[in-house]
Formats: C-alpha cells, sequence, structure tokens
C-alpha cells in the first residue's frame, strides 16, 4: 500500500508539502448518499487553525477547503471526494540555514537518509501541515459517525505539569487551550508563558473518548481496533506513546483488579462493572466507551541556540528564527479525533461483510 | 487488505484456532537465496513455548514446525513459504461453561457481538497461541535482519512491582522470565508465586533494543516505522501501550531537554547526543537504537471465582479451571521480537525503491 | 499486496509447489455463518483431478484436501480458512535435464531471470497445480454464490478447430472434455487423438457464463468487474487472451449494433433487447448474463524433441518425457469458475459499502 | 484497496468527473530523483485531447496540468505527486433529457443500481475523461521508463474493416488516428466519415508494443505480468477484449507451432526464435518484446434515435445531441500506453525486492 494511503475501505490519500502550491486529500471509499458540504469540512479545519491565540502561530493561514469531486447536489456520490487547501503563506523567503541545518527534534535528517535530499521549505512533507489533510478526512467520517449516534470527543489532559482537576466538555472549546476545565487552563497558559520566555517549549496528553460505538467492531488479529488506533495516532508527528484504557497502569495491576465484569441491567442489557480496557477486547469494541491517550512531545522548534550539525560534515550552532507553537497538542486534538474517527469508519464498513446474515439482509432489499 | 495478513511487501498471513488441526503463516515477499530451515524457525518457536518453568501453563506443546513450501535445496526461492504448527493438545474435553461464559477480560462477548457465535475452544482465534505462527514469520524476518547486521533484543523490564535496576543481556535467556538481572528476576518469581497463592496474576513491560539500524528506514506520513511498531506490538492480545523512546515521559518534557542534538563524531560520523527520540525522527530512523517499550495487561484468566455474564442473559459466577500463566510477558518477549523484526524487514524491502539511484544500480547490475 | 494473494475483502492466499510436501490456501474475509465442509471442497476439486479420461495425465493424485481452521461445528466463523493438499506424487525422480533447460513455452528461464534460480521439479511454483488451491478458493466462493440464487456454468466452447453446435448443459460433466455438445466432444476427442500421436498438442476456449448476477455489481474505474474476471483468467497459467461478451466482435462492429437498449418488460422489470455487452457496463453489472471466454494455449509440454536452449549457454535438443494432457483446456474449465466466483464474492462483499442506506440497515438491526 | 487506485508500489489515484470542477491524480511511490515537469506531464495529455481533428470532439479542453506536489527544484521528492486539471467546459446546461435516461451502452442504469443515483452531467464519474488523471500518471511512468531505455509504442491496428497493412513508426504521431500506415489512415478517415454520415460509430483495435524489457519482470501467480496488463486495460471503459502475444490464435494453434523455442545467439545472448508468447511466459518478461492487444467497441453515443428506457419505469426513444468522436481508439491509444506503463513501473519496483543480492548490494551502497 502507498506510504500517504490509510485505511482498506474508507481510503484516505493525503498529499502536499508545507510551502508547495496547496496540500490536500483523496477520500475514497465513502459510502453514496451521505450528505456534505465544504462547510461541514471548514468547521473542522478551523479548530486546527493556527492564529486563534497567542499559544498558536501567527501566521495568516486562512485554508479554505475546496472540494473538487465526489458530492453531487449535496451528497456523496460513492466515489473519491477530492479536496483541496492552497497555501496561503507560500512567499518565497530566505531558509539558506534550514536548507542545511538538521535541526533537532526535526526529520530533516532522517529524511535526507532516506531519499537523498528534501523540500526544506518548513519541513516540506514532514510539517505539522500535512495533518490539515487528515483533518479534512476525518470531517468526513465524522460525518459518518455523528449520523449513527457515535460521538468522539478529544481534550487536553495536560500541559507540561498542569493536569486537568475536572472534565466540563463545554469547556473544550471555549478555551484556546481545549481543556476540560478552565482553572487548568488558566494555569496551563501561566505555565506556556514561562517556556516561552525560556525560549522553550511544552509536552502534552491528549485524550479522546469515543462514546456509543457498538460492540463487534474491529478485527481479531492483525486489524485490531485498538492497534489500528495506536498506528493511526502515532502517525501524527511528535506522538511518543499511546494508551488503551488503563494503558501503562495494567502493566501494574493484578489480574482481579483489571478485569472488568461482564453483568445484565435491569434494563437486560449486557454492561461492564469498570472499563479498565478502554472499550476492547481482542481487538473488537465491548460497548463500553472507548479510550485513547497519546502522549506528545514538545515542540522541537525552540528559539534558543541549539548545538546540532550541518548537512556537510560540520557542527554548528542552530538559532530558529519565526513564531511556532509552545505547545503541539491543542492543535493536535482535532488532528486525532480526526484519525480515530476515520479508523473508526473504516472498521465499520469492513464489519459489513462479517456475517452472512447482514449480506442476505442487504441481497433481499435490492 | 485482510485481517489476518501483516505487512505490504513482507507480507505474513496466519491462520488457525487453538484447539482446531492446527495453526500456520504463510509469509509471502521474502527475497529469493536466504538460507533458511525448518531449525531456524524451531529456535524461535521453541523460546515461546510455554511447559518451560513453573510459571508458564504445563500443557505439552511440542509446537513443531514443518515448511511445506518456498525453500528449495536449503535456500528461500522466493515464493511463498507456508509453515505448519499441529495442534497435539487438542483433545476433547468439556468446555460446557465456558462456551456459555463471557470471562473477564477476554474477546468472548466482543467475537460474538462480531460474528455471530465463535469457536469457544480455547480462546478460538483469539487465544495466545496465535502468536505462534507470528513467531515462525518474525523467525524469518530475523535471518534477513542478522544477515544484515540489525540486531534485536526482548527482554522484560518489569513483571508486578519488580524493575530491572541492571541490563545483562547473557541473563535474558537464561532465567525463565527473561530478565536481563537475576536479582531481579529472583524478587518477581517471588512475587509471581504470591499471585498464584492468591489466584491472581501479574502485568508486566516488555522492552526491545534494535540495534545497528541504519538511518532512513520507514516513511514520513502513514507508513512512519513508529506507528507501524505500534499497530504491530498493540496487535497482540493483551498489550494496553506502546511508547518509542522517552515515550509518556516526553509529554512532560521541554523542548529543550527532549531534542537530541546531532554532530559529527572524530570518525567523521553523523550521531546524536542523547536519544530522548528512541531512534525514530518524523517516522524514519535516524540511525540511533530504536527504543520500543510495551505494556502488557494481567492474564485475565484467573482462578478465582468471578462474576460476570453468560450468553443469554445470566448473571453468573466463573471459575476457571486449568493452569495459565501467572503472567503473560516472558512468552510475549519473542512474539514482540517477531513482530518488530517483520515490521522492520517490510519497512527495509519497501524502502528499496525509494530512490530513482537504487533502482539504476540494481539495473545495472542485471 | 502480497503476489500470491487476490482479492481485497474475500482474500485468497494460495502457496506451495508441485513436488514439494503440499500445496494450499488461506481464505480470508468469509462471512461468519456458511455452511461448509471438506465435502464441498472435495466436490471441486475433483473436478480438475487428473486420471479421469485418457486426455488428462495418468499420474495419481487424489488430492485429498483438509480445513485446518476457520470452520467450527460446520459454519465457518468468519476467521481464515485454511485448506491443505498433500503432494502425493512428489517422490524422488531424476530431473536432471530439465533443471538445466529451458523448456520452450515453459517459465523456467523468466523465473531464473526474476529470481535467480528455481525449483525446477514439476514446474514448481509455476506448475498448473497451483490451480488447485485456487479451485479449493473457489468452492468457498461458489457456496456463497449459490447460497445467493447465482450460478457459473464454465465448458469448453472449441478444441482446435472443433467448435461446439449445440449447447447441452448436461452433457459438460457427462463428456470429458467438459463440452456442452456430445457430438462435438466426440470430434474433439478423434482431434486430440491425432495430436497425440502426432506428439503434439491443442488450443482450447473457455466460456463461462454467471446467471442471475444482479445489477449494480463492481467498480466504476480501477476495480471494474470486467476488469478483475480479466485479470483473474489471465492469472491462470497458459491463457493468452480474454474476451466479456462480444470481446474482439465488437471491435469491428458499430455502435448502432453493437448497443444494447435497455426497456421495461410485462413485468415491469427493467432488462436489455440484447447483450453485446456481456453483462457488464461500465465496469459494473447490468443484470443480464455475465459472458467471460478465455482463450488458452496448447499444451507447452510435447514429447517431439524440440530446440531450445540450457541454463549454461548451450544450445540443446529437449525430449520431454512422461505423460502430459494433449489440451489443458478441459481442467482449466473448473479453474476458471473458481477464479470468478472469487471475483465475484469479492466485488459483492465489497459493494455492501456503497451506499449509506446499506449501513444504516445492518446497524438497526445490531 | 479504494476502488480509484491502481498499483501496489507505484499507486495512482484518480479522482474527478466529467463536469465537476476538475480532476486528477495522486502519484506515490515515484522514486526520488526523477527529473519531472508540468511540461513531460502535458506532452503526454495532449496526446489524449479532443479537438484536434475532425473525428474528436470539438470541445474545447486545453486540459492544462499543474503539478501540485511531491516535486522540488525540478525532482521528484519521494512524495506524492499530486496533479491537477481543471474542468473548463463545464458550464451549466440543461442535462434533462440524460439525467432521466438510461443511454445504450453507457454506465447510467448500472450505476445507479449501484450507488442509488448518480452525477449524470457528461457521465460524471464514468466519463471517458476520467482516463485524462491516468495519463498524467502515464507520463511520470513513462519518464521513468524511458530513463531505463524501455520504449512503450502504441497505435491504432484497426478501424472498423481497415487494417493497417505496413508498420511506419513516424506516422503514429502524424496523423490524426495513430495509424502507422498512411494509407490505412485515409480509408480509415473515408469509413468514419461514412459512419459519421449514417449517425453511426466504429470500432478499434489498438496494439501496444513494449521494447526492450528486461527478462525477470512481474510475478509467476497472481500479479503475472499478462495479468496486470489486462486489468489495467480492461479498466479503460469501452475495451471488451485483451490479447498478449498471439493472443485467440494461440488456442486455435498446435504446440509444436506455438512454443518459441531459446538458443543462444553469437554474442551469446539467450534469445527465442519466435515470439508466439508476446514476451511474457509465465507471467515473467522473457526478454522479447511484450506485444498487448486491446479491443475497443463502437462509441456508444451516437446521434440516430435510440429505443431505451428511462429511470422512472418509461420506455423512450433518446436522441443524443452534441457532437462525440466516432470512434474512441485514437484517443485510447495514450491511454493504454499510459497503463502499460504504470504496470510495468509497479512490476519494476516490485521486483527490487525479489532478491537477497539486491537487498544487499543497496545496503553496502548506503
Amino acid at each position: 500500500m502507498s506510504g500517504s494511503t490509510f485505511g482498506n475501505i474508507f481510503c484516505v490519500t493525503t498529499w502536499g508539502e508545507s510551502h508547495g502550491p496547496g496540500l490536500g486529500v483523496v477520500v475514497d471509499g465513502c459510502p453514496a448518499g451521505l450528505s456534505l458540504s465544504e462547510t461541514d469540512i471548514q468547521l473542522f479545519l478551523d479548530r486546527r487553525r493556527p492564529g486563534q491565540s497567542r499559544f498558536t502561530t501567527a501566521r495568516k493561514e486562512p485554508d479554505q477547503v475546496e472540494i473538487l469531486s465526489g458530492v453531487f447536489e449535496g451528497r456523496t456520490t460513492g466515489t473519491p471526494i477530492s479536496m483541496l487547501v492552497r497555501n496561503q503563506d507560500a512567499r518565497s523567503r530566505d531558509y539558506g540555514n534550514l536548507a542545511q541545518a538538521y535541526r533537532p527534534g526535526h526529520a530533516d535528517y532522517s529524511f535526507d537518509a532516506k531519499y537523498g535530499f528534501r523540500d526544506y521549505r518548513g519541513g516540506g512533507r514532514s510539517s505539522g501541515r500535512e495533518t490539515l489533510a487528515r483533518v479534512a478526512a476525518g470531517a468526513v467520517a465524522g460525518k459518518i459517525l455523528n449520523h449513527l449516534g457515535i460521538h468522539l470527543c478529544a481534550y487536553i489532559q495536560s500541559i507540561g505539569p498542569v493536569k486537568i482537576q475536572t472534565f466540563d466538555a463545554e469547556q473544550i472549546r471555549q478555551n484556546p487551550l481545549c481543556m476540560p476545565d478552565a482553572e487548568a487552563a488558566a494555569k496551563a497558559q501561566d505555565y506556556l508563558d514561562q517556556c516561552r520566555k525560556r525560549q522553550d517549549s511544552a509536552g502534552s496528553v491528549v485524550e479522546c473518548i469515543i462514546r456509543n460505538c457498538p460492540p463487534g467492531i474491529g478485527d481479531p488479529v492483525f486489524e485490531k481496533l485498538d492497534a489500528n488506533l495506536a498506528k493511526a495516532v502515532m502517525s501524527i508527528g511528535a506522538v511518543k506513546a499511546v494508551e488503551i484504557g488503563d494503558g501503562t497502569k495494567s502493566a501494574y495491576s493484578c489480574g482481579s483488579q483489571n478485569n472488568d465484569g461482564f453483568f445484565y441491567g435491569e434494563d437486560g442489557r449486557l454492561a461492564k462493572t469498570s472499563n479498565h480496557a478502554g472499550g476492547i477486547l481482542g481487538g473488537i469494541s465491548d460497548g463500553s466507551h472507548i479510550l485513547l491517550r497519546t502522549y506528545i512531545k514538545p515542540t522541537p522548534s525552540i528559539s534558543q541556540p541549539q548545538a546540532t550539525a550541518g548537512k556537510n560534515g560540520e557542527n554548528i550552532t542552530l538559532e530558529i528564527t519565526g513564531r511556532h507553537d509552545p505547545v503541539i497538542g491543542p492543535r493536535a486534538v482535532v488532528v486525532i479525533e480526526s484519525m480515530a474517527s476515520i479508523v473508526l469508519v473504516d472498521a465499520l464498513l469492513g464489519g459489513m461483510s462479517a456475517r452472512m446474515e447482514y449480506l442476505e439482509k442487504i441481497w433481499r432489499s435490492r
């Protein structure tokens, strides 16, 4: 499979460099008959847009999306949905030292080692801007999930040492740090201001909860739902760890604590007494909330001088100019939500052929 | 792609249930000309075999592998390598209560929810025994890597509260818990004896180090090397979290601490001053050791009575009989090494077409 | 994708060499709940078995299939169905001259050019015996289609210069040449006897009709139903041409002749006035019978001396001993039917996610 | 795999409808370091452009391509190459009767049967205009092949009853019918004029010769080179048959005639005494020219009144207005060349991992 394609049935192919003419995505395999408009996409894109607060870069990126195919009279046709965002901020400028330097924490050197050279402008293909294309695709996946009553909610759990203490869903989109705890958000803003003064940056943790996912979604071996969620978020630059449910904690737990018992409630429905598993057992959803936690490293572009190497054998001191987010998490929230949505839709569509009775059901309805 | 196939070029397809006639794997895409014998495979399989100590189940599973195709006169032919292991311990027995119960921490319920019914004998397709097929494939991948001088080493970092304090590679295969620290291994054995007395089980952490991997391996977007490693180990049952390099810790770090500077050493070779990144930047190896950490939940099959639900609407108390490992990690060590080997070989083979100069080089040599 | 895997959802992976321990296939993606037994498979395999008449080779190949996984209590479980046929006739013998010679019309040279060497025993992986694994998979696909009321029927249209003049479906399995015309079959048998006396072989044409396939199956661009049928049959050794409907003839026709008009019959159902298109328009089935025609070259193994080259730079005269079928077609009939069945099932399962209304229908039924 | 993606390593994803905002393609997996410009692409696109003669439609379609990504400073970077062609002629017009009618020979009905509705403007996704995206991708593949000295040449072999009698390669691009025989081209032009007067259309045959392809390209089982060529051209709308080498004729031949003997020439190089096989044996190239023949049905859009059905249960008489090519072949020539180029490049890149010695060669050169 192509390195820029994700998904088996709901196939997402992204393309584009940070400072080329534009970025975009082709979504193939979206079922026909879904109501979809550019507004649906733009709402998602706007959530990752920089320039919204003093903690995101001030560059102007209106990031207007254009749907080029696959939608007719307001509905998806079942054919590829191609979406394009032109780069606005691609003005010619001097990348001289960046072209020669291997920035710490960036893909400059590893990219050169693979391909022999690279588009060094703004990170090229390895730029965080690539995630814009994922978010456009995630908006399509999200519409399908909403239609079925499945809801995803991602938010910042911590920034540097500041963790949320309460959970108020309303808050998530009301503060620029996407924290569901206004007080923690205020503390985190103070912390980031200190980071900036020190010419430094902070790491963060993003949680994503998937509510109302029915049991039976995912596959039992390599295409486990948790395996695909792990790949999906690990494929976002700067992510260094991923957990499902209790995650790392479960490695220090006992079976008697970690096991979630099943029971039938008074309504006769099956449920679990706890959810240490995070909603997935044996790679397949179990009907509980799915809990996905993602650990993101600090922004590698910091303005303090850094010792590093150049392309041609020289050891150098690098000073990175320009404005950069002091923390990556808040802009990654919608990207994580998007990737999780894509994984879930792909698993849902794949599951349609899991039983002969489903095939017969559709067959009889033709 | 099929749910039981892993890899794009080096394609591994596993099949088989715990108590059916056998399990096996087809490895397609292995280059021609690799020296390979059943002994190579058996050595790997023996590392995951139970019955080796009092901490692994006492069932007899000789697990003799048979190579059915793809090898001629001691060398791989470039065609699919099919390997078969017959189940020896598949004697008919009474699964009555397991057939009806949804065991806590197992895939029984989620499997039923997906397919409508299941092979309930010993976990069926969701049994840990499925990993035997992965290990057979991993042995092939491991031979390729050894040939190129790349070495993988996985071991137990902790069992329950007991962590290793030293690293002695020799120890790993000398104690049944695969710990590189004899003293910690002894303590862990005590801890597991206590668990067993309490009819309980323990979680564990497995580390895998990949040494001598050259820079430039992996892909910059969805097929990132770390994303595929994450999927690979997350697709092993009971794994709940995965980290690369500093992993979760990096989310609490600062950019100035977390960034690894590059420098040219006295030998003129590029290196890094630290390895917080764990050997992968932007999804592509950077030439440092690759560090992969996997968190495994406690064995869900414990002998103490557990409250749970049955298949037909009844709440029950379940007692699981038979012997089960009190910890999963030690047998997962070779499975994790195998999955990491498969990912690495697939990325290596995929990277062969990354540059026109490689194509020309092979072209000219024809 | 792996070179030995066919299909996107209903995934068929074959393995095995002609004279190794055995051949087999893994069918992944078969829906759960299909009734399936070894007898179902054996019936298909027996149709391609040699030794049934004087026009097929006399080698003993009982070809008993064993189902190793994926079936529980008589029904498919949704997990991979692994099937194995042991080679019985793999006795050690002298392949001396075949190991060194490049047989005309065979893959010996091209295989060596690709991999550097080959398993030369009986054609190795390029042996016609590989199709046995396809037939086992085709038997599974055929069961699904039968369940839905779709019927495939393949037969010999011509052998050498002898074409069928009538169509009597009963005849197809009553004469060893699989011709639906007893008189033509008798003439073809005479012709083959002459070929054999001349130490020569004959070509043949196989037709496959798919009845009762509903409209709407297939994809509009690269995964066109006819494109996949073409690939499927072209991937059978010795096939040199493939046609849909009028095929080559349509290139000499006019639009006014070749177009099939639509009309609503008295029962209100849509039909076509003719079927030049062969049941597929724009890559998607149109509800008419699907007509697939396959042209097969003469058996390349003939016993008359042939001038050819050896492996090491020498020009030689080769005499191929042993018995070989004087015509390939009759044994290819069930292989073509199998490959067409696999393509159709894959397209059917893929089509389940074509519309949001199908997703909702299954969703609501959970 | 996604229905709009072709290829395993060199992956081509097309998107776009005939009368939407535009069409395009993403080429992923192109090796880094290939010199590439918009001019390279435009030269190919201009070869399929209509309006070049009185036998192609007069609509204005400048079809200017824009490269949006994957090329930096004139060379491919190894990342996805996205190419866009805006639709110029998408002016709003009255499609009223076409929206309701099922045109004979078109995909209107089968498309509706699959998706429930369709973008009826100009054929939507099933328009021949979709091939424009394939040609843009084919131009990239063609550049790689040229670089390696492999040359493809496609041309018209016949239009209606008029076949070429001579072969003059120079002629192919000098007459609008792409025939390598000026006299035949003149006769074919007369024939097409007659067709047009009769409000009718003609079928055609396209041949494609691949010269200088080395032996060893392709795969021995499902990914046979001929199987993929067959799929590639069969996936072009209106193609109804495909042949390799002697094709259908080989089914009427004898083994002694059809077999191509091998011999070492005076230069010590292996060659064949004839090429009935068309350059492919057992799915792998044998070093001879590869011969691919494609049979194309007459243009289904003819201006004479046709009896057909409407969408809503009514039988109608349809008159298709507007100008349409009276023959499809001449514009398909470059499309067939493009698809064959894509197949060949994909097989070449895939073959790089066929041998351990290739892996070691690249490894040592790092």
